[in-house]
């Protein structure tokens, strides 16, 4: 039996947390959160205990942790689980600040400690049966990939004003999709943004919408277009052009009823958000991270994907602040 | 030249002067209609001349005719037309009584004339691709056929009087899909139907809706659903099952628009009648008369089609009145 | 915590298994199976114990059975069950005899307890949602109904021997589908059928491809077409075509992705069967059966739904046998 | 009658040959060409002469002229046209050099001549749709617009040469769209591009793969991705993100076939190439040409239009080569 513990009790622990529980052989043994009500109320659901961190690395009997507890937390979560020789999940980002999310890698890397990114994006069976059709040559070589990544609503302002900006808030998702699907490293970012939705968004010095071109080393060329707000909810597609064919990644949609009206033919607006949409993955990467720990499988989404992807959203905020290209 | 005589100058008539203008090679000299005003206009339109029936059967320069007249008028006007050797395109159906359609079909054999009946839906570029993919064995034998044939809207109440009942003028197109689909002939046909739509049409002794069921000789089956008013248009469906998968024929979209918004995703509705919709059949079956009339080519809906047709509706006819399954 | 008896430790048995065990308050407690092994297997990964039927009714504790066993156990089961006052879930159909059925319907309601039919269909995100659109008008008056009911493949021959015939075995789900949307009872049934994909099927007496057209008492119609093999897999469509629009419930895909090739533009195929088409519905009626349970919810899928669509698809049998028309 | 004379009687001058002879009240005069031969065939199928440019000039009773020839001759036959007083019809680009076609803008200006550009894209019934809806406010504001343009293969080494390069030659379509969708004009270009596709069209100093970003002067965006090869044909689509939902411009099928078989759910690949895919689009703006001689309609691609566009295609040009971003 695998013991386990989840740092954070909010909607995304709760996530981890329920997907952790229904895993064979593994057990939710603590939750930790600074919100004990919170934590305790998880805790209970899932027959765990709350602890604190230090009893969490003080306690040899729990072989995992799960850390998806607020971002300026998972740097030092990550350095110490790896320092207690614990596998590692974190969801994304791993640090705002690059050195610090490369000092992490060098952490687990020197403990040889899992680690597993939450980019949940390559377990959703869509985007994983795009990324296995590439792979097995459905449409040769890759040569241009449109990422289109919107929200249904902006988060509010505070949180934006802690997000390290909608390069690394939003986009680190699409970087890691970009190095994913192209399985090329980039040579050159432009990125612009503007703000579109909301005022107070650009008082906070963020941008809300934005438009990224990414150049890889052999010269294949991708474009992600992001914005905060779409009226029609949560839009997550992507398209690959390669030699032979294009591989398209649709939205999901909760029902297959169709109305044929004296209007339109209309079907359903996709999943409303990335906890509907993305469910299937959070459960797929969960199970992932179980076989990373038990030794069946390698890390699919390892720290250094999460660095890089970092890497990637800092030279974008620079190019959109700086208006100029960045060479990688 | 192939000079070309056309009774009737009403929509449909319209359609088929402009495709036989169109045809390299052929001019259209009369124009037949009682109307005279709208026989005038028509043949203005295409500099042609208006004339009596007599005249086009007394000139023996015209060598075919198009029949888009009054279904009334369709039998004589093709004895006539056998009779004087002219290659003869007619509007379906033959005529609204089985024995007299079979007596047109003896005239045409014994004349050795060219007949072509206008069952446009088999020119359709939708509906002739599945026909063309059925006959090179995409999908094996076929084995179910489904068949949806809705109508915007229900004609007035007096053309119904006159049209010989819905399976006689509306569904004799769904017997003639379901003979060239399925490639074999009826051996039961039953046939319900109701008065959905408008209580006139049941006043007038006829039904809007209807479910027809064919097997044929070697046991494969068929379902036909129509009715006379589709709020969202006109529905011109099938679907072939075969022993290696499904085609199907879907509906035209006048275009490509999509709308996603906070609502739903929402396309055209379908092209909006049969002259939108069978634009392009209309004028592929004219082209096609013309390569029948030179030569070029067998055709492909003979005045035998337009009899099998009719008998079928004649049988579902009956099955509805006596409520009871026919067999042929 | 409500207590709850499984019978049937089959592949239907180990998915309701999963679904008693995911309820809040609720305790999967036994594992009843004449195969001793697969009920040890199933009670193990659920921490429930086996036992015998008899331990089961002379359990006070157990509040709720679930009855997945094999159909010609349900009446007797239910029978019991209902004496015992037991809560009763159980697997369509109620029982092959419709006079037996009738007796199980009547044991129910003079013993006063809970019995929900699993008719999951109507459970399914789809056909729900269509459901409750035309309950709120989208599309006004239902008038016609077009079911597609086929599977990837025919059970084995000794299935089909001992199944009660196509009617009562597959297109059972497809009458309720029929009494649910339309919410008025028949007034006709026609029915006919072949034997399109397999001669042992002939052999044994049953159709494989049928063809069924039901008239309601007001004069709405619906057909219906099923195949015991598609070469596509499960295809479960329906649509309603009401005065104001139409309402289509689609298959379901796997996965979005969709490719571009020299070919074509090709989706997924459906999910392959009812395991995976209905993964969403069987959970969803069983948290519905503990609604009911619990008194929240009155009984969307009663014994008497189970009688009815029973009754209809004996009477599609005597239809397709003796080749006439039923009145109902 | 308006008497018209046809330059290019190449694959191009065909069409606009085919559409001119079809309007009421105009007869196609005249065809000039430097190859003489196919000047005679198409000026034979369509009851006209074949004559020089001079003549032309020369003949007052030609009102309107549609230039379908080569790029290098375009600004001159329009400044002679313009001179003469004639109505222009030209097709894209007004002439490869920016300030040549200023210069042909300020002759047609002068002369207060009719010209329109042919930018067929902008009758094309979709794309038409897309505006209109925009236009009536479907989805508010347009914030957002992706462009995706991909040729099913590359044009001769010849041809390219010159072309003007991938910018002038293909985008500048795109460059229109988004002039005409956002209704903005921009503020900063930027451009990269390869060539994946064919090491000769790098030898001859140009791309085949493009990806444009613009940024309009109130900071909304646009992305084009181009490549002169799509294994899936001709791929033509765009979509505007507003306020208040997302509008679609999809591509067009040759038909509505979609074949289920074992493998995937199957539809047509998009029209072939741009004869095929803008068929209705070149009739429409021939169309509406005429309406804009006969005072019926002003301009809706003016020369002004032709002019910008070359400008968005010179800035991008320009960024793509010195690898910078261009404000306007």
């Amino acid at each position: 039996m695998i013991e386990v513990a989840l740092f954070g009790a909010g909607r995304i622990g709760s996530i981890h947390a329920g997907n952790i529980a229904r895993q064979p052989g593994v057990r939710l043994k603590y939750v930790v959160d600074v919100d004990a009500g919170a934590a305790a109320r998880l805790a209970q659901q899932h027959g765990a205990q709350t602890t604190s961190a230090e009893s969490v690395f003080g306690d040899a009997g729990v072989r995992a942790v799960a850390i998806g507890s607020s971002t300026d937390t998972h740097a030092d979560l990550i350095q110490r689980s790896a320092k207690a020789g614990k596998a590692i999940f974190c969801e994304k980002p791993v640090d705002l600040d690059l050195a610090r999310a490369r000092t992490c890698a060098a952490a687990v890397r020197s403990a040889g400690v899992t680690c597993v990114i939450g980019f949940q994006r390559r377990y959703d069976p869509t985007f994983a049966a795009v990324k296995a059709r590439i792979a097995r040559g459905d449409i040769g070589q890759p040569e241009m990939l449109i990422v289109t990544s919107r929200d249904p609503g902006a988060p509010p302002v505070d949180y934006i004003k802690r997000s390290g900006g909608i390069f690394k808030d939003m986009l680190i998702h699409d970087f890691d999709v970009f190095r994913w699907i192209m399985d090329e490293e980039a040579a050159t970012v432009y990125a612009t943004g503007s703000c579109l939705t909301d005022a107070a968004i650009e008082a906070a010095g963020d941008a809300d919408a934005t438009a990224v071109t990414i150049r890889t080393r052999s010269g294949r060329l991708a474009q992600i277009n992001t914005i905060r707000r779409a009226a029609y909810g949560y839009d997550q597609r992507f398209e690959v052009l390669g030699s032979k064919g294009m591989l398209q990644a649709g939205n999901h949609r909760p029902t297959e009823a169709v109305l044929w009206s004296a209007d339109a033919v209309a079907a359903d607006k996709p999943e409303y958000f990335f906890l509907e949409r993305y469910r299937a993955a959070y459960a797929a990467e969960m199970a992932h991270f179980f076989d990373v720990v038990t030794g069946k499988s390698a890390a699919r989404t390892s720290i250094d994907d999460g660095v890089e992807a970092l890497a990637l959203a800092e030279a974008a905020t620079t190019s959109w602040r700086e208006k100029r290209i960045i060479e990688l």
